[in-house]
């Protein structure tokens, strides 16, 4: 099985930025336990800051790949092309969230990615990943 | 640990309503499975269609439990009661929703109940409550 | 034939609240008429202030009974719980009102039952309700 | 007992006009059998797509008639002249549509027609305006 | 000097409709009056209750004469038509209204007329017509 | 004189959930103090946390109480059942609340309780309700 | 016959700011040309920039004179003190303007002034303001 | 204990204006009635139709009195400047309105004052006054 | 081939209104520049003010045409009637329009047509309903 | 003539992607076709799904080539920043769309980008393209 | 050069109100050190809580000084007057704030007096004000 | 001190683009001036039409620069992902822009940068970005 890791803009930044928000793990680091985790899945991750970038790799990844988790940040509650990418490749996706964005400002409540994705999951800080890797799993053996 | 699961109303007809949505088997088998798979966890379930009754509810047991696993169904968009009595009460809860409500009526894209959660799982079927299960687990344990 | 009649909340006050709008009649000897007009059909009159009631009378009788006549009172206008037993039930359900709600307060003039019912009806008084079985009766026989 | 009945614009293509929605028996014919049906009610049939016309003929009618049955077809949503036609002459008027505008688009969900009527009935068809007869005869007796 | 009155839709019933707010005297004999009133002034007077055939009307005679005094009635609120008519015709125009649209309900409170008329004059009752010859007098003069 | 006081849903937790904003007396307890400071006025208390069972409630004692002082809690701003109880009732009612509504959430500024009340005290802590009941008192005496 | 004008805000500045809208003549010397063409009208006139000064002067004179003929400048739009100072009073008003307000920018198409004079009249420069003493006087007559 | 009572504009025409709502009572009698019911407390009563010198009295008196009673009038609704002069002094302030204000025009059910208030009194007549007073009295005991 | 090309309200001035956005040719002329350009299409062409004789000729033409191009003028934005007509008729539709209705009014930014038909042109002038009739010659060849 | 076709997001899936909405030719084959139709005009093609790349292509053709056919995709929806590069250069630009926006999700309606073009074609599939040259080669010609 | 700085309601509390936002500086001790700063700038000060003092100033100075700094304080989001005084003066205006409207309120968020001046500082405390002396000063030269 | 200024999409057009908004000169012959200016200050200049390279530079530089002086063009309006990019690096940022936004289209009205800025700079053309720079070094000095 494999599947496709993928963080929008600033994501970068975890564990450096705001910390009393997403903690002091840089995802890097986080990445590697969930390898640990999970080991009979082959998994990459990509992140990027530029949207038409994250589209590319949606695109070159998305028809090879049995899944995709994708936490597109910023993007989440703008980008109607990451939207298109996500519905017009093979691959079904979860989008996740670190935090819980409807506790956040007015415009992170609404989620462009969400509709187009089997399902969300926000709100659990890094956990999130591991419970969207959980829940595609389980999509995927059904 | 003891965790309570709470589902609103109609989920009751889970099993019997709308099959090509949410499937053929009913919650209670369903629980079953779930117990089956944590052993460990001492876990209450409790279904009303009256709001008022699944507030005395979290009321009743939200001082004592460990975590509230709740799908306030149709409430989920117009209870600000419920979202009160989560509030209200000690225990953590994680909003989890069978289908993807983003995708559904306008209607039900806006919930009441998660913005006082920890967060919220949606999408996954009947999935979301294991997965809800494994985050408040998760979260319980840090 | 059989067909169930469902009141919701402050109906039991007809012929005792604000009788300039809705006549001095209670609805109890206005089913009894009804029953005498319509011989052939078994009727069941059902009242309850509490949405979640009308939600368990839906349930029970909604996969027996070959029609609902409705007058969900001002749950009309803000139960998703009550829309969503009508449409999780199997009989056909016709939506009634005694006034003419759009001419009433603006935020009565939206209908959430509406959209899951086969038709609506308003504006008659009492007898919207013998219109309603006229109309589910002919709909059962096509 | 004289009653006027109305239709508004492209009525005149049932039986031809997206058959899958509104049957297939063109008004005419269907209007034959509601003068067999109510034979003490002398009943006129009028149907134009020019909104103008509508309100020509209500004027010329709506002093001498008992009631009015209108189904103004799109001019219900966005014909204010109607309206003030309606409630300018002294015919009680009943509203009545062939399908449940509330299931259509959202621009169809609003009538500027129903808050000048005694009453609306909408959903059954063709039936809609034998009900609506109906309704309109017991309104006239009360 | 030529001017032409322009009345729209339901206005023919003046002095027989809702005579409360319009009261009891018919345009005609109104129209009467201002002939005597203004006996320098060649008035026209043309009413239909076709939107179309006031938009031919104006396109008729809105080259030749001096100026035109418009109620376009109920169409005052919803016709683009009848202002792109008197936008495109040499005459100026002037607006006016027998009640005050701003006490009357919200949806006659905005008016696409009177962005492309000179200016105009409401609340005066049959009144309003003769400031509308003054007015739009005085404005030919300078 | 004769008062009913109602409290809506999660009112019966005063005293135990979230004491920074109401204090940490149940009102259990305050009751008792109104008791003694109004000896001439037989108070009943009621409480409940089902919307229907407070309408029925307000049914019930309506017709015979002097007053009724309701604090119908998140109900305030979605129950427009509860609204037409107290509009359909005889008993004046006078709406309390314990904080300042106008200073929480947005979805909690509009109250549907109010304008079917003679009037609104809020902010003043349980205070409030020792207010409401001077209000009312006042205002029978009138 | 007494009558009083009333300016608002910024109107002191007519005859020198934007002339290209207002025209170039001062309001004082304009009012001196209506005193001419009105003999038998005694008229008041007052202007200024303080919204309570404005009040004060209709409270003062509002009781006495047969009518008021108010340019209530950018006042118009969102001052409700105004409108209840013109409503508290006896003498009916004429909401006058000079410009044609809904050719403007936006926030200038609402008038809250309107709603309690008896009518409007703008667009028509100074003229507007002989026209609505033309107004009041015939509507004073009847 | 001082206490500051501000009444806003058009407040001074109590007795005169509008009595049907109001009553027939001048602001000034009742105060004097005010001040013998409540003998230990040193008022002062301030009216003003200028926005800006409702101010300058908050300013003035706002860091030395106990406690204010405001009534806004309309100014209610429109002044984000007084709202700024509550919270920019030191004694805590009571809106109080002689009627209830969600049930006249939606223009006046937002108060951009309350917010800034400990609370809200509205809708028992002269009597919200009173109310006002032993609301803010108890206050500041505590 | 046959192709119906309708025109709305007010382009029978082409050519002589506002020529400084539509240009100076009738279009008649223009009509028959098309007919010698597209020698082997039958073009009929159908100018009304009236939207009822507009509905009327899609009805009586459109079971039997090609194709319709249509420029409905200003009744694009507030049609649901000719909509309708166009959505009942069998023959496609394209909506064409000289100038480019974004850059315009906002009011006439949305089109009630369009999403019945095929595709629409806009804001190439004239040219426009050339292009149309090449886009549905196409359309009608695959 | 040179004329430079530009492809926004999601564009390079052509023929790959939602197939029954886009059909099965990738754009490079289609573009090949266009050449030979138009063996007169110089045409570049240029597909990004970067924002900013699109728009340094604007910049870097857009004051020599004669003119450009834009289809943004997604970033018509949310894109101000090609918007101004289009407005930004010389070149005249013509809007595409393969799909009928107006019949897809509400947020594809509007068009950032069309009210700087000279006009838009829509909904004619890749025919699109070759209807945007049409336009524009005649448009340059005048 | 001649500049005249107006400070708009409750600024005169500065120093003394909220000090945690606005410094405890008082303004006419800071417009001390702006004259030391700017030498050869004369300037003048005018505080008023009154919206009509303050256009009263304008139109007094704005005819002959060579700019205007302005803080309309709270009567930036209400007073079109102050807008239309600033435009009908000769004299550029900068508008400037201590805060950062953007961060406050959402009712602070919009300014009517912006689209009037030049150009906008605001956030940099006190600092703003010198800064848009630079900015005017800078502007004049040019 | 080390500060850095960005500029955003289509900025890279200064000079040369709509001119008669803009000014006629480039940003890098500008940028020079400014670098004569402040001969204390090490300033770095960075431009892109990339949002996502915005932001990788903002990451970049903005933990060891001490100002960021920002003029983020049309993304202002639309990238919540540059401003989390901002408020997620340690150095304060200012926002500048050349026109005043308050004045053009009402979707540029609006700044997703600002409220995570010091503040704000806007109207005053190039010169913006000078006092953009005085600011922020006299807001580092206190």
């Amino acid at each position: 099985m494999k599947i496709l890791l993928i963080n929008g803009p600033n994501l970068n930044l975890l564990g450096i930025r705001e910390k009393s928000i997403y903690g002091e793990i840089s995802f890097e680091s986080y990445f590697h336990t969930l390898q640990i985790k999970f080991p009979d899945i082959k998994m990459e991750y990509f992140q990027s800051n530029v949207e038409g970038e994250l589209i590319n790799k949606i695109h070159e990844w998305g028809f090879d790949y049995d899944g995709i988790i994708i936490n597109a940040g910023a993007y989440t509650h703008t980008s109607i092309a990451i939207r298109d990418a996500i519905s017009g490749v093979k691959s079904p996706a979860v989008e996740v969230h670190i935090s819980n964005i409807l506790t956040r400002e007015s415009f992170r409540h609404e989620s462009l990615i969400g509709p187009v994705c089997i399902g969300s999951i926000m709100g659990f800080g890094l956990d999130s990943y591991r419970l969207g890797i959980e829940a595609i799993t389980e999509y995927i053996k059904r």
